[in-house]
């Protein structure tokens, strides 16, 4: 029997007691955006250090970062000469809203049938553990092959702004010689998918003020100009006819993809009639001149997360509302950089945004 | 000494047991749009009959109409041939959100040197009562010169949809020579007004569905319509660069301003220095080739009353929202009927909407 089939076996034999412990740290709501639930953010780091502990992980701590998460770390080094991967892991979620639409608790993990629903389980808790479950597997079958070391964040979700800092100052510890990121799908439940390239994130809120107070729109409309209303034709204008982004230099950075790229793209299982099953939209939409594999795969896009203004409860009221707010981020490909798309941001507000707010 | 004056000492003697009245029917919360508070539109509509019939107003009932907010009547008809005047007037008020920018309670009215705050105090209790005082102080020193009848609807902030339908029902007893609306400002504290016409009002709420569920938009993000991008871009259009409302067809039906309505607007006191100073904005906006007051007395406009769409509390969620909501409604002028304005909406929404929602 080989080593791997010996590990694969075991992992078969300990389904149960994997899922139950994916089943525990599920339960944690360690929702990175929102501060009331810093201590429980801080909780899941906790469970993941004890959990690497348990595995048989040395030198585990949660590090703090400064005015973030913290990152838990801990290495396995038992094989002088070998390579080092560094196992990449976040500990934190998005926010479960709207809760409404889940049919069981976002924190309440419940098996149906072949799947477990809960939040966090496919991104990233579920991965996370699969990866240390691995190990496990490998360690108590025939040993572990490579030196390992462990970087768990609590900041993927908002950004991983405290993560590049810390980094720069604990370049020493972290170093590795092949990293492994288990954050990303499969293609298909029997398609196995090496993701070698993840878009980065730029997060931003942009707020229009216009008069000091909530007008009415019947005594000020039509000499005010309306915040919401601004808002609106400055996010339009963030997309061309062509589905560009138009914030300016945004596609300078963008490498050209190579004919093999676009190959390897059109062989992927996730075609326009998978897109439309998925999402139930009539139509797809997107920049010219790519599928959508690509678009979501390959090229950069500039997204609208939410809006606000004025009123939004049931019925009707004629105001002229003094703010307007919209989230946006933009998916981020090789090149580009977060500090040059904030600046193309700033520009294109400053050209754009007019005089009146 | 003239009647009038007569009236006036009346009305100065009693001046605290009038505004303790108007402070009494402040203290109802009787907002129309929200159901949660039909108990309390009822409770004002009833403290409008009683104080009708105190006053010594005839055949006061609180008229159900169908499926909509009661219309107080009452008559006073002791002047044969003296013509009658018809009083209109409405009970219900706007939601009095964001309540934390409101320094007192709005349905706890405050005497603040020489103005009172409460919700409805201008609009529209307080001229409703402003009324009733005149006649009570006409009545009680030299007699009422004309008939009365009243008309106080429950519907004003939200449209008056079922006051039509009610008024053709009842169209003869609510026949009148002249009819006055007190619902309407002064242009200063030393300027009577007289108002000789008011705008009408459309309201639409737009609800753009993408996606059946809300997306991750680093995954779908680039391939599917984000319908808050779609909203955006719709509402954008909705101006042109001139400020103009493009609903195809929408100034078709409005009346050029004469000479001498021009020049009567001209000697309006409120110039744009007023309404930079009252509103706080940088600069004003509106329809090209107009004053401020000519676009907000005598010119339709469209305005965004309301937005949301996906995450909108605090931090970032990378969320493509499955929806996005616009409330919008339009001013209306003479000659503009709000069913052919709905038409315009439409037609735009056909022209304009994108296949990919």
């Amino acid at each position: 029997m080989s080593e791997l089939q010996k590990a694969l076996d075991y992992a078969s034999q300990n389904r149960g007691r994997f899922l139950n412990k994916l089943i525990e740290v599920l339960k944690i709501p360690s929702i990175s955006t929102d501060a009331q639930f810093n201590s429980e953010v801080l909780r899941a780091a906790e469970w993941m250090a004890d959990t690497l502990k348990q595995l048989g992980i040395e030198n585990v701590e949660a590090m703090p970062t400064e005015g973030g998460h913290p990152v838990v770390y801990g290495d396995y080094i038992k094989k002088p000469g070998a390579p080092t991967v560094l196992v990449y892991g976040h500990y934190d979620v998005q926010p479960p809203d709207p809760e409404e639409l889940w049919e069981t608790g976002p924190f309440e993990p419940q098996v149906r049938g072949d799947l477990l629903f809960g939040r966090g389980s496919s991104d990233m808790k579920g991965q996370a553990l699969a990866a240390f479950h691995a190990i496990e597997s490998l360690m108590k079958t025939g040993g572990m092959p490579v030196n390992l070391k462990f970087l768990l964040e609590g900041e993927e979700e908002i950004g991983s702004k405290h993560l590049e800092p810390f980094l720069q100052k604990h370049a020493e510890k972290f170093k590795a010689d092949v990293s492994l990121n288990p954050d990303a799908g499969m293609m298909g439940i029997d398609m196995p998918t090496i993701t070698y390239g993840l878009r980065g994130l730029s997060y931003f809120e942009i707020n229009i003020w216009g008069p000091k107070a909530d007008l009415h729109s019947g005594l000020y409309g039509g000499a005010v100009h309306n915040p919401a209303q601004v808002l609106t034709e400055l996010v339009a204008k963030m997309h061309d006819e062509k589905g560009r982004v138009t914030l300016p230099g945004f596609y300078d950075p963008v490498r050209t993809l190579s004919p093999q790229e676009r190959a390897d793209f059109a062989r992927l299982p996730n075609d326009d009639a998978s897109y439309l099953k998925e999402t139930g939209v009539p139509a797809l939409w997107g920049e010219e001149g790519y599928t959508s594999a690509e678009r979501t795969g390959a090229r950069p896009t500039l997204e609208v997360n939410g809006l606000l203004s004025g009123w939004t409860g049931p019925g009707s009221k004629t105001v002229l509302p003094a703010k307007a707010m919209a989230k946006i981020s933009c998916r981020l490909v090789p090149d580009q950089i977060q500090a040059m798309v904030k600046e193309q941001m700033e520009s294109f507000m400053q050209e754009n945004a007019p005089k009146t707010v």
